[in-house]
This record gives C-alpha cells, structure tokens and sequence, in this order.
C-alpha cells in the first residue's frame, strides 16, 4: 500500500458515522441519533420535578453509558452523579469528572473489588452495594490497602426477585457489619424495584412500590433505632418515581430510560391513562437506517437488524409513521413492510429502539441533530464495559 | 489527580479480560472464551469437508468479526476468503490481510460506494452483490473514479424474502448490465437460503434448499446461453451446506457459524436425527461469566446479561451442566436455577450462547484457551462495524 492510497483517506475517521456541522442527510447510518432539544427538555423536566420534591437525582448510567450526557443530566437537570452496574463503567464515569459514582450492583470478585477500591483515588465519591456480609471483608481490605473509603448500601430485594436481601433482621445485621469494618462507612439502602417498572397499568405500578416503600420503611426505622442514619435511601426508575418521590422515606431518584425513552418503555401508562411518551417524556433517541434494497415491492430492506439494536423488548417502532412499520429483524437487516411501495432506496427512518439500554451498549458514537444539522458526536463512552 | 495514581495502573488495560500465560480461572467475566481445540477441529473439518466435494470455502466474517479467527480458517481449513455483509467489515478484512472479500449485500448509499470501490486498493478482490439495475451506474463511476474493478455478482432471494430478484429474466437483465459497465465484472450469482438454516428437520432443510437449486440452475443455464459463465455460485449455511455441495450447480459454500456453534443452531438435527451440536460440530465458543450474588437459597445471579449476549434466538445454555439453568435475562444480570443451591459466588460457569453473530458483536476480545491456560487474546476487529 502507498503512502498516496494511506492519504486518500483510507485509513482514517470512517467508522464515525458524521461530523459536526454536517447536514442530517449526510450521516452514515446505521447509527444513534439523539434529537437535543428533545433530550434537553426530558432533562430539565426530570429535574424540576425531582427538586420540586426534595429528592436527590442520581442518574442511572447504564442506560446512556455516556459521560457526555451524564455532564448534561448534571448542568441541566441538577442531577448529584450517576449510578451504574459495572466497575468498568464506574471507571469510565470517574476519569470523566463524575464526582459522586454508585455501583448499584454488588462486586465480588477480588480483581474487580481492587479496581473498585482504587475509584475514590479519581476524585469520586465511590458507593456499592452489598447483599452479603461475607463480601465485607474483601471490600474492606481493598479500601485499607489503598487508603481509600468506600460507602456500603445494604441493598434490599424489593420485588426483582435478583440481589438484595429479603428481611429487615438481614438488613441490619449487614449495615452493623459495614460499619465496623476498616475503609468502609455505612451510606444507607439502595431498594429498586426493577420488576415493576414495564408494567403497563400505573395503578399496577403504584401496588408493586407500595409493597418496597413498606420494607424500606421499616428497616429505616429499625436501623435509626440501632443509631444507624441513612444518608442515602436510593430506587426509583422511569416508571416510578412518582411513587418513591411521595413515599416519604426514599431521598434518591436513580432513572435512566426518561432522558432516551424507548418503544417498550413508552407503552406504559400515567395516571391518566395516557402512554407516558404521550406527553410525559419525548422520544430524544432514534436507531437512523437507510432503505438498502426494495427488490419487492411492498416490502423495504433496511441496514438496521440485530447488530444495530437489542430486540429483547421487541421490534423498533417508526417513528413519526403510520404508512410503514418494521416488521422483521435479523442480523444485518430489517424487514419494512411497506404496503403502499412509498419508500425508495436511501430514504432513511427513524427508528425507536424496542430496548434503549442493550441498543445503546451496541454503538460507538451518539449523533446529536438540532435544526437539521449534527451539532455534536459523543462517544458512547462506556460502551462493551461489562467488567 | 497525580502522576503516582497514574502510574498506580489505573489507566490502562483494564479492559482486556485477560492476558495470554493467565490461567483459566483468573479471566475476567463476562467474556468470549474460544477452545482452540475444539475450534480448530471444527475449521479443519469443514475444510476438509469442502475439498472433498470440490466446492469453495468462502467462510462468513460476519459471524465472528475476527481477522484472527478468519485467518486460521485460511490456514487450517483452506477457505479463499471471507464473506461479510457490511463495508465498514470488509475494509477490516482488507486492511487485515484477507485478499478476496466478498460483500454478500447489496450497498446503495453514494458514500459506502465509495469506500468500496476503494477496497481493491488494499489489495483485495472485492465482490459485492446487486439486486437492481439502478445499483450499477453508482458502482461503475465510483469503480472508474478510483481505477479499480468491482466484481458483482446478481443476488437471487430463493427463500428468505428479502434482497435479491426472483425470477431468472431479472438475474441475465442485471447480469448483461453488469458485463456492460465500466469499472465492473460479472462474477456470478449469490443465492443464500437464510431462512431455512434453522429448521430443526434435515428433510424441511432439504426440500427448502432444492427450490433455491432449482432457481439457480435455471438462472446458471440462462446465462450460459448469453455468454456468461458464472465464476462464483456462492451459497448454504451451516444448516444446509450438505445440500449445496451435492447440487451440481454451487461451487462456493460461505457458512459461519460452524466454526463456534451456537445453542440455537445446536439444536437443528442432521440426516441421522442427532443436534448437529452433539458430534457433526463442537461448540467452540462459550460466554464465561461469574456468580455475583446468591442472596436466594434456590438462585444463583450472574454477571452475564442482554450487555453480554444477544437473545434474540433464545437464552444461553450452561455447558457440560445440568443441574443449573440459565431461566431469566436482564440488563447487566442473568438468573440461574440452582435448586439444590451447588453455585457459590465466584464460581465460573460457561454459557453457550443462544445466537452467536450478534453476541460476538458485543465484546471487544475473544479469550482462546487450551490446556486451563490463555494462549491467545484476539480482538474482535470488526465488532460494531454496521456501516
């Protein structure tokens, strides 16, 4: 290969899908598009609402897995810091400038724990949760071998059926634990109740959070009666809050899918029976893809399939289309059934992702389009970090 | 933060799970582990298999997006190249030494073309598919702009009711207009049943498989009596190869997923009414994961979830195990069945993954193993490439 076919531009910025300042037209697809007035509106509105009611936000960074967008839901939306799952996300967090990072997950395995101990060194306010005290002694170690502190949540199985402990006798005992052991402080509860977020009935919603408010409520007090405060009693996702904002014992908010929305998510219902991307939160993210093959005439292949996004909650939906729906995925591919022949090689769609979590972790970049032009691309900056 | 913290190896190579000489129980989970024994035995096997009926071996880079893993199936098992289905994929073959890249697509938008038609340049033959005239004059100028030749082969949807043309007036009408543009070739025909490639009947297989023969040997025949001999008549799976090899018509297989099996294709049966996965081919690869938690007596938590794994064709299978059950799949955890409670946190286990193409596509690195020791640590090059 010449130096000639090196400079003819070979070799360098092809796997990002558009520049700033190019026009929407323009952008590769597949990709991640974000529309920022959309997704600076559900900011703020997620803001306001958590300072209306004296609840501290703590973003959930999975979801976006972006330090970009974390700075935003911090500048716009007033939030403290992130959580996230993993160590290596934590990691990614931290060395952005997120000050205050939760680990909403438990870590156990020692090399992970090492990591976890260092985070604090990176100017983070670094929590973890823990659901059994034979963890203890691991996190405890690690902290004193590198000076450092780490805040321990008891975390509270409040209906997912997943981590967490189920009684409050297990709660205290572990909380005691935490606080006797080196390098460690005592920080509170983290009670999300994962499996009632989907639910489509908001009354459904409400029972399933009534019956954590409950638990959370008395080991609260159970704890204050052993002279154990918690500073921190964190749950909450997009199709709750409400109910932990009123509960009267939670003090912290840990959405993440209100900023993006997602098609799955949407489906659900507020109290007035309206879908809750119907007014409550506005679609801000979207899979783009371009038509690539209409050799049948009511049938559009396009070049978003499997490896673009995450069917698990299923298909995408269009969006802003009634005349032409996503029918069929596979790897490379999807199947636009397309009825009236209205679609034309390289015409492009929007895409609601089914999942925002899983279809985000696939990319690499974020599109942000404001008035029909790319004003910024942001590295999905803790994308495949599932250490 | 100081240099010290730095130096502390905070900043680098935390995200490779492993490191070759490591043992096998201290790689860091979630992660692809390959068996290099047991993938090497099914690379040889193919080949072997491909020699002895005289066909091609065009094996699909889709499936493992790995120039490492592309190269051994050059080495040990004779394949010409690779297959792909992206252009943002083929460029990382190319670049990767792989000298005949064939795009088993269709590629429409102005700027894919044009990295395309630069694809030669780095010293591959490059093969792209066409199912619409329309495609032609953009190859052609884009193949003339930069010197080169784009070898095109006319794409025959025979089953999966996607791309491709489905009568043979349409295969010799593109086919003509091929031969008749500067900058391309004619090079044959691709015609992949993918939806048959997983019916778990050989017989359904069969019959599928003998409409697609019976489509390309009319087409073959046709174009013969035009004056155009077909270089490449590219088809089957590894659900179907057997079937195109004895057509008489196929001199090219592009199977994939052989070479790592997958617990969806595993189940398919073979013309003795065995899993294809229980002798005709071993799984080779396998999602490693670790207990985090076991907070509930009957239920192990693992490390391994939708940010792991595509499930898209069904939840992994834990291998060589059946006394615990992978039941349940959330964002960043996967719930095991352990009802007689043998799991304890940090015990490893190996997932078979439900769909291996796109679960690949989620992981930086594949981990190779022989002997409880890491020999190899290969990227995935081409992960997230869906331009």
């Amino acid at each position: 290969m010449t130096s000639a076919t090196k400079l003819d531009g070979l070799d360098v910025g092809y796997d990002i899908p558009a520049l700033p300042g190019m026009r929407e037209g323009d952008i590769q697809t597949p990709c991640l598009l974000l529309d920022l007035d959309a997704l600076e509106r559900n900011i703020r509105k997620m803001g306001d609402y958590a300072r209306a009611h004296g609840m501290r936000l703590r973003v959930h960074g999975k979801m976006h897995k972006s330090v970009d967008v974390a700075k935003l839901q911090m500048e716009l939306g007033g939030a403290c810091g992130v959580c996230c799952q993993k160590v290596s996300e934590a990691e990614v967090f931290a060395r952005g400038g997120i000050s205050d990072v939760m680990l909403s997950n438990q870590v156990r395995d020692p090399a992970k724990i090492d990591r976890l101990a260092r985070l604090p060194k990176l100017g983070a306010r670094t929590l973890v949760c823990v659901d059994d005290p034979a963890n203890l002694a691991d996190l405890s170690e690690a902290a004193v071998r590198h000076g450092t502190t780490l805040e321990c949540l008891v975390e509270i199985d409040c209906g997912a059926g997943r981590c967490g402990v189920t009684t409050t006798p297990d709660v205290v005992k572990i909380s005691r634990a935490i606080e006797a052991a080196p390098g460690l402080k005592f920080a509170g509860l983290q009670a999300y109740q994962g499996a009632m977020q989907h639910l489509e009935s908001y009354a459904d919603r409400k029972a399933k959070v009534d019956v954590a408010v409950a638990m959370v409520t008395d080991a609260v007090a159970a704890l204050k009666a052993e002279g154990l405060d918690c500073d921190v009693v964190s749950g909450g996702g997009t199709g709750s809050y409400p109910f932990e904002s009123s509960s009267g014992v939670y003090n912290e908010l840990q959405c993440g899918s209100y900023a993006f929305m997602d098609a799955d998510y949407g489906r659900i219902l507020d109290s007035d029976g309206n879908r809750i991307d119907a007014g409550e939160w506005e679609n801000a993210l979207f899979l783009l893809t371009s038509i690539m093959s209409h050799a049948k005439a009511d049938k559009a292949i396009c070049d978003a399939g499997l490896k673009a996004q995450s069917v698990d909650s299923g298909l995408p939906v269009v969006f802003g289309r009634d005349d032409v729906t996503y029918v069929k995925c596979s790897d490379e591919h999807g199947e636009i059934a397309d009825p009236a022949g209205v679609l034309a090689v390289n015409d492009k769609l929007r895409l609601v992702p089914g999942h925002c979590d899983p279809t985000c972790n696939l990319h690499d970049w974020y599109v942000g389009v404001r008035g029909g032009r790319v004003e910024v691309v942001w590295p999905v900056s803790a994308r495949g970090k599932v250490y």
